[in-house]
Order: structure tokens, then sequence, then C-alpha cells
């Protein structure tokens, strides 16, 4: 349940809402917009409530029932596009942004390499795995603090911003340290603990979509962000699973217009996961950004061959560079930059 | 099994061939390329024959097995894009093709002005089905004979070629009369008498992928096509059935670079059944375009809301006007023109 | 819309009713139960009438509106299960029906010994395919007539029922000379030609799911058999496509109670196709029964290895004799009897 | 890569053996079995070493790749089912283990009539949810360590032994104190902190399978616990996510057959979570015991109107008084017992 609030309420107003609010037993939460303000009434049972012990109320223009399950994320709690401030870059702009960088962080040689070749072309945000949540116990799960260490040289050397993924609760202040946005990956999209911790921590989080997510369960893993106050959620499309088997996973990018029309939250995609073949990487990237994506999340390394963890989807760093060159264009034909 | 011939490889080398094939049982279809021949050896059982008993022969180069379910619509057999040339348009040349129209021809009104519309604004065919396989047999099955006709008159009228869609083998030639290329819908994308009813007509044919096709089931269909000595098929993407339900059916952008690396036939992509609402319309086209098809098939309707099918992702003239602008120069950033 | 007349309604009254029916423009179909007379009212745009216009009319009891796209095949149509009669075997009673036989009739020989051990163990009807719709033009498409007589020739020695695959409208007068039951395969479950002609057969036909048909679908595909006056359609659940790849398809046994609450149409199950290897057909084979399925449809073969299709999912006469037994101890477990 | 050594082999033998694949830079897991010990050699790039370093030592009686990605899970690592044994339950055996209990736990009330009711009608385990990992953030959280007291409570009055979930791993020890089997859900099969932590505890664990898991991820993730040297690992098919929209989940009862044969594991299914709703239960229980589940974990609830989770798909208790009567029949026919 949304309470709108008329356009000259007061604070006085306001608190007697919220007041109204808490003896029902709801929690709140508020959205103070240049013009408005918007005050969810979050909680179990809101369903069953009447309206109109709040409509009644001085100052409350309307009172809307959400009925989809997701409420901060949604368009009817906040109607301007949400864009995410880090360093100085703006994620959910007019710029579309390109994250670059290994899916792992393997050596000082390999991520500055990465870093330095990315931001050569554009780039403005270096990705890298330290720690990697790998499917069997027995595979390489990344070098973790070490990793962390090597990506904040690469940052030292070209001033990219850093996003890493974080796998549990216990590692957010240490990852927060030396990232500027964390990742939240597929198979943790629905990690509530671990969405409680990324939120409380105040830093960006890019989530990921669970690769059997659909677009309710996507924005209710957002609310978990949102309710901890941090406004700076960055969604990813990466693929869901389909019976299809010529790409490892399909790319949905009819979800990019769907979540621009039922979400103020900006969406970043990742055709390499996607694609699980650099070869597809190229055309993916581009449908993505004509789809209206705000960046796209791409993996690169100097010898995908010799990768530690998927190297396949790996582009060269010549591939990278001839497709960054077709991406200006193509954004650009769009009216946008990259 | 593939035969490639030696590049000055004679006639008689050519027949020996053949009739050591015949004599074990095959069937052949021959491949006679600018450079080389190609002569696909066709039939049950050809993964147990040696390579041999070919390889001996003169004017033979080197004898491949295709391990792929596909032979003649794969690139082994044909190295070359296949340009379907249909009227003065190419399809899968530099250009990328719009087709547009209505789900059904509904009226002489109704076809004729989406005809002019889409003439003004740089369609080259112009679609609308006359005859409808519909879920419910209590829904319009479509004017039939009479939507033909009208067909007819809005390319009279506008120059316009048609695309049209047959149902069942028997009406394939009246179809045929009116129809400029024949198209197979998602759900007889295995009618295989249909396949071999249109392949047999000599018109171009535009294949839809099953709903669940795999990309295998799909080109092994156009085997079907292809071995009735007619290579004018094009493919055209969906939208596949999948778990998310934000969209109609899932837009599977990504087989598009794979098609481009496994055959040698142009593809199309249908945004509009895919998305299943207008809005994300524009979106998909864009990204089709982006990620390398050579055309889309998009539905428009002067009234969409009143429309006797599919209103709900029918363009209206405006919204489709403004993204043919968008297109156009979608297109040029991608080096391609419309 | 369904008119359900009153007990004691004259033939006067539902005369009436029709014609009011038919002056609206649309169609009907008629369930003339023991007790009472239910009207369906067919034809599209009868959600914009109104229920008023035949609630008046003496004899009529009430007017429901059918929300399911289905209509001849929904419960609100006909209360009672269906039960299709063959011969002496009753489909949709108590007694679990067992159909086996080959995947393809090769030689008198092969589809003799399985109708015998059929026969011998319990199995009531005999499956074999002369025609069958094969993925690759290359592959082994049925002895087709010859398979019909070989056909005929099995159960004059044995006395069994025969179910075999149509797979175009042209060959329905063919097959339904020879056949008991026939077979609507996965991929033509939306082939609607085909529909019209097995309805008009008036034989019993079996409709298999296709293999991503939602319950909607597949109960919509069964309304062209039914409009037909064909009341004889038997279903049957053959497993569904989706990612998982430890099985071929994914057998939904969910469906088999689904299908008993919406429908009064007896269900079939395959297990062979699900499968698609011959160790996990037992486990299905029960699983289908204990979930309530009228019968299975299932592949032996003398020599597995050695069949022209579907050999890996097909049981030896030892394993099919194992199985049988332990059917029968399961079916009277759960009330029923083989 | 998996060493087998040979009847007679000596603790020495052994040692030299965990020697040298310590000197490789491998790890080791063990199964001392009656007959044989069996060392699994692990790591990643074990398929780049030569099998023959360690065929040459004493008591090496054969060295075989597993070309799976799961080792400790796989039928290759343990020959003989794997009985998970909790008080006096056996998981695994010739017994099929019904575990029974409401979504989450409510009220002391309400978990001791779901525990007497189970207790008298053959059930060995009481479930019920003390914290609940939920979609959205504002649904009911669970009772947290209140459930967990109130689990022990209806232990105590009748001797019911106890599953229930975990969602992160700081509660590990918590619920470990209280529970008899820790669940894994089906959102956190890949949550490998939580599954680091569940192995440690000791604790037998169920491993729910994750909803878009295949086989091998799940067998996977699987190894996560065994790896913690906790041989007690229960898997448990709870439904997949599929186009099919007539279940809430597809219960795939093929993989029943398919895990027996790859993986020495026990495995129960959970109809309740794959019908949604109550009526499909019955059908799916007696599916599950009859493809050869070694039990079923099913929701029952007083007053499943009322429940504060899941009440759709809960039985009341006297539609489980019937099922449970049913169930004893039909394990009875698959040669096993309740």
């Amino acid at each position: 349940m949304i309470i709108e609030m008329q356009k000259g309420a007061t604070e006085k107003d306001i608190r007697q809402v919220v007041k109204r609010v808490k003896e029902n037993g709801f929690d709140i939460q508020m959205n103070q917009g240049k013009e408005k303000t918007i005050v969810a009434v979050l909680g179990s049972g809101t369903e069953s409530i009447e309206t109109q012990i709040f409509e009644v109320l001085p100052g409350v223009e309307k009172v809307i029932r959400i009925m989809k399950p997701y409420k901060l994320a949604s368009r009817d709690f906040e109607k301007e596009n949400t864009i995410v401030e880090v360093g100085n870059v703006k994620i959910g702009g007019n710029a579309v942004v390109i994250m670059a960088g290994p899916c792992s962080v393997e050596s000082k040689e390999q991520i500055i390499s990465c870093a330095k070749i990315g931001k050569s072309l554009g780039a403005k945000i270096l990705r890298g795995g330290a720690f990697k949540p790998r499917t069997s116990p027995f595979a390489f799960q990344g070098l973790k603090e070490e990793g962390l260490k090597l990506l904040a040289k690469a940052k030292e050397e070209t001033g990219l911003l850093i996003i890493t993924e974080i796998v549990a609760p216990e590692d957010v202040p240490l990852v927060a340290e030396y990232s500027d946005i964390l990742q939240i990956g597929t198979r943790n999209m629905q990690n509530y603990r671990l969405l409680e911790a990324a939120g409380k921590s105040g830093k960006p989080v890019l989530l990921k979509r669970g690769f059997s997510a659909t677009l309710e369960e996507w924005l209710t893993a957002a609310d978990y962000l949102l309710r901890e106050n941090n406004p700076n959620v960055i969604l990813c499309e990466r693929g869901i699973r389909t019976f299809s088997n010529s790409t490892r996973f399909t790319l949905d990018l009819g979800i990019v217009p769907v979540v621009k029309k039922y979400t103020h939250l900006p969406i970043i995609v990742d055709p390499s996961h996607a694609a699980g073949h650099w070869e597809y990487v190229p055309s993916l990237s581009k449908a993505a950004i004509a789809a209206g994506a705000d960046g796209i999340l791409i993996e690169i390394h100097p010898q995908p061959k010799k990768a530690l963890s998927d190297g396949p989807q790996s582009l060269t760093f010549s591939d990278f560079s001839r497709l960054m060159a077709e991406l200006k264009l193509l954004a650009k034909a769009v009216g946008r930059e990259i």
C-alpha cells in the first residue's frame, strides 16, 4: 500500500500518517521526492486493511494498493528513474556504462592489463572476481583478499572503479573496503541474509537476475536491498535457463523494456554469461544496448585460453577493441553515448 | 556425408560419384558453386559406410562426415550466405528487410492502409494472414481466399511484395498464386507434409522456429524444404517458450549469431509475437537488427484495439513511423541500410 | 457459454434455445445426458452477449460463462467421465489399459512377436508406427501401407486392437481402415486440419500433448476433435520439454490429477518417450498408474539394439514381462486392475 | 579421479598413495568400504595428470577418471546405497519414510496437533519451518528460536524426529541443537557457505534440488556437504520450474531412477511444493513412492485456510489420514513398507 501525500503536506501531516501506520502494526518506508512525499506501508496483511483509515488523514492525496509483490522497487513508489552515482560515473543516465574485466582475478599482470585496455577504450568500471561461487567444491575458488588487493592496484593505476562479487554476509565488510560496487551473483539472488548485509553496507549493489527468476521474484529480491535504505540498486540480466542449448543461457532482452516500465532501477546486461562463447558476445552486446540497457558487463582476458574460469566466453583485447568501436556508433544511433 | 569435388572436377567425375552413391542405396543433392561442386549423400545409414569408397574416385577432393542432423542447411554444404531474391528484394544481403502488416487481413481498407504506410516508410513486404491457425476452433479463422484477394489488391496499389501463411498442403497452390513468400508458422514447423508441399511449390518459404524447437530441429525442418531443390529458405526467430512470463514468449536473439555460424540461410526476427505487447516491440526490433538479423516481421494495425487477432501486440501507424525512423539510424550504425 | 436445460425440458424447449443461439450468430453443440441436456454456445464473441437472452427461455435451468478457452472438453459441458469404448476395451473405466508395441513396424516377425508377448501379459492394444514423422527427412519414414497390413495381421493372430499414428489428413481414410484408434503425435497437436480429419473419421483418437503445450492449449486442441461430434477422445501425456537433461523429456505426472479435475476425458501416459532410456521406463510406468492414469503406452521390441527407431527407450520382452507383473500388483493397490 | 585399492591393500599402501596425491597438489577423500578402500583425488586440474603415476604404486587396483563434475556423490566413489540413520529411522533402506508437518511452525497447538496425527498414522519425522526464506522481505519470516523450541516440545511429546530448514551459516549451531536433520531449501542449493556450515555440523542434511538445477549441479552441491566428511546426505526433489502452469512446479519424477543410477544417496520427494494445491498432492505422493522414492516430505495443517504460509498446498488431517492408508497399500505393492 502506497500513501501519496499532497504537494503541500506538512511534516506534521506526514508524522501523523506514520503514526497511524505503526498503530496498525506495519512498517513504513518514505520516499521524499522533490514534489511529493510517498509513504510505503509494509508488512504482511496490508491487503486486508481499509485504505480509508489513511485517506481521511490531513495532507493525504490518495492511497493506492500495490498488487505486485515488490513495493519499493515499483514505479508506484518512485516515478523518476533512479540514477546510481558511483564516483563520477552515473548508471541509469544517458551514458551507457561499460564494465569490463576478467571472470576471476588471477594475477597482477592479468588484472592490470585488463584495466588498462578497458580504460583506453572507454570502459568506466573494472570487473573481476576475487570470491568465486563455483559449482564444484574442487574448482578454483578465487584469490580472495589477495584478489581484492590486486583490484585496488588496478584502480590506483587506471582510475577505473571496481565491481566484484560477494558470496557471504561475513565477507561484506572486507569486500566493501576495496570495491565500489558489490555484485550479487545469479545463484545468490535469493540469499536473503546476503541481500540484507549488502543493503546495509551502503554501497551500490548490482543484483544479477537468478537464472530462473521471474520479474517479480527479481524485483522482490531488490526490495530486500532497498528496505535497508540503500537506494543504489542496479539490476543485471545475464541469461535465463531454458530448453535451448545453442547458447549457455538464453539472454532475455525482452525484460529490458519491461523493467523500464515497472521499476525505476537501472538495468545492465551481461552478454558473456548468456552467450557462453566469445563469438556470440558482440551480437548480444549490441542487441543489449539497442534494447535500452544502461550498460553492459563483459568478460575480457589477455589470454582467454589460459583463463582459470570462463575462458571460452571471454573476449581477447583485440576483439574487445573492435567491439567497443562498434558499440560507440550504436550508442550514438540510439541517442546515447559511451 | 559431404563429398567435396576438386576445383577442376569434370562432369564425368561427378556422374561417377553420383552413381557410386546411388549404388550404395543413398540419395544425393548437389550444390554446384562457382568454384566447386559439393555432393550431399543423404539417407539413413550414412554414418555406417566408409568414406573411402568415395575418396578413391577421380575428382574427389575430400569426404566429410556431418555429425549434425541437418545436412543441406549446414555451412558444410554451402559456405556462402544464401541471398533469397524475391522480385527486386534481396533477403540476406546488406539491406535489412522490413516486413510489416496486420496479423489477419480483415478488410480492404485495413490491408490497404497498412500497405500504404509500410510502403511510405520503407517496408518492402506486406504481411497479413488469410488462413489463420487458431488455438481454439471457435475463434476467427481468417478470410481465406477473400483475404488473399485483398492482399493482391494491396500489392497492386503499392507494389509491396506479399508474405502470408499456409496451414495445409492442399492450400499451397491457391496461396502460391497470390503470395510472393509462403510463411510456415511456429506450430507447423514440424508438419512435414506441409514442408514438402511448400518446398515443391518453388516459392520462397519463411520458416518460423517452433516455439520449443532447438537449433537442430529447426535446421532439420529446413532440410525438408531444401531437399525439394528449393534453395529459397528464410528462417524466422519469433520467441521461445520459457518459464518467464514478462513477455508472451522469450525472444532468443542469441540464436542470430549462432544461425549465422552454422547455416548459410538468412534469418528474420518477429518481435511482435515474442513481445505480446506493443510497448516492448520497438526495443526488441532494434535489438534484433543490432544482433545481426536480416530483417524483421512486424505487426501493425490502423486500430489495434479493434483488431480481430493480436491487437495488443500491434503497433499503431504513428508508433510504427517513429520506430522506422529509429531503425534506419540503427541499421546505418551497424553498417547496413533499410 | 453453456446453457443447462432443466430436467424436464421438452424437445420444443431445446429447439427454441437452439434457434435463439443461431439467430445470434453462434453455433451449438449439444450434450444429451441421462438427466439433462447441455447446450454449448460456440463461436467468437460469446463473451460479449448477455446470458439473459437465453435465461428467459422456457426450460432453461441456468446459463454459465466458461472462462476457459476450451469448451467441449470442459467438465462444465460434461460432468461424467468419458469412457471410450473400442471393441471390448474400455478406456477411462476402472481397468488400466496397457498399449504396447514397437516404435515402428519393421517386419512381420517383429510386430507379431510384440503382439504375442503383449497379449500373453495382459496388454489390450498393440502400438506400432507405419507413418513416422521424423525430425530429419533422411531418416526412416515408416513402412506406410505395408506397415498397416502387418498390424492387421498381428491383430488377426492375437485379437489385440490397433493404435497407430496419422501424420496427414489425406492418410486418414487409409489408416482408419486398419487401425482401431488413431494417434495424433506430439508435433501435430496443433495441426488443425489433421485434427479435423481425425475428428470426422468417427474413430477414437488418442491426442498426445504437444511437448510444450499448456493444459489449455491441449484441451483446446481436443475441442477441434470434439466439435466434429466425435466424443471418443483420449489424452496422452508423453513428457514436456524443460531445461532438465537427465531424461529425454520431463514427464509431467502432475497433469494427471489436473486433467481429471478440469476435463471429462481419459488420460494415458507414455513413459517411453519421456524417459528416452529403457532403464527409467519401469519407474515412470509405475508412477503413472499410481498418479491415476487410465493406461500406459509403452515401447517394446524383440531386439531393441537393432530397432530402426527409438531402440534405446524400448523394453526387451523379459523386462516388459517383469514390469507387467509389477504393474498388476500396483494397479490392485490403487483399486484398479490390469 | 578415483583410485581403487586392491582387496588386500595395506595401510602402508594407502598412506603411500595419499602421499603421492598430496605431492601432486591434490586433496583426497577416502571411502573405506568393507572390501576395498577407494581414494578420491580432488582439486582442479585432475584431468591433466596421468593416471599412471598412481597405477604403478603397490596395492592399487585401478585408477578411473570421473568425467562427471560430482565426485563424492558418484556411484564410482561408493557403490553401495547410503542409508542415513537418524535416531532409529533409516532413510534409504527398505522402509519408505514419511516426513510430515506444517510449512511454518505457528503455535504450540498447531505443531503438536500435527506431530500427534503424524505419529498416529506412521510418519517418522516432523517437518516445520522456524527460519523461513520468503520471497518478499515484508512477508512472515518464521518464529525463529521460539519455533525451534516448539518443535522440541512436539518431539518430546511424540518421539518424532525433527527436520527444519537452515537459511544462513550463523544459524547452524542453534538449529542443530534442536533439529535431527538440517534442511537446505531449493533457493539455497548453491549457497556454498551454507553447505559448508551444514556439512561441518555433522548432522544429517536434506538437500533440496534447486528449482532449476540439473542433476549434475545438484550432485555437485552434495559434494560440498560430503567433502566435510559428512556422509549423511539426503536428496529431495521438489519440482522444477518449467513453462507449464497447471501445477506450481513440475515434479520431475524421472529424476528418481536417474538418481538411483548415478549416486549412492537416498532420495525423498516433496509433492506439496510441486503441486501447489492440496488436491494434487495425493496423486503425486503415490507416484513418488511408485517411482522409487525413499520417502516423502509432505505439508499438513490443522486448518489450512488459516495457515501463515503455503495453506493452499497443505492437507487437512482427514485428507492426510486417507492418503496414509493408500500409501501403506501402495508401498507394500512395490515391495516396501511404511
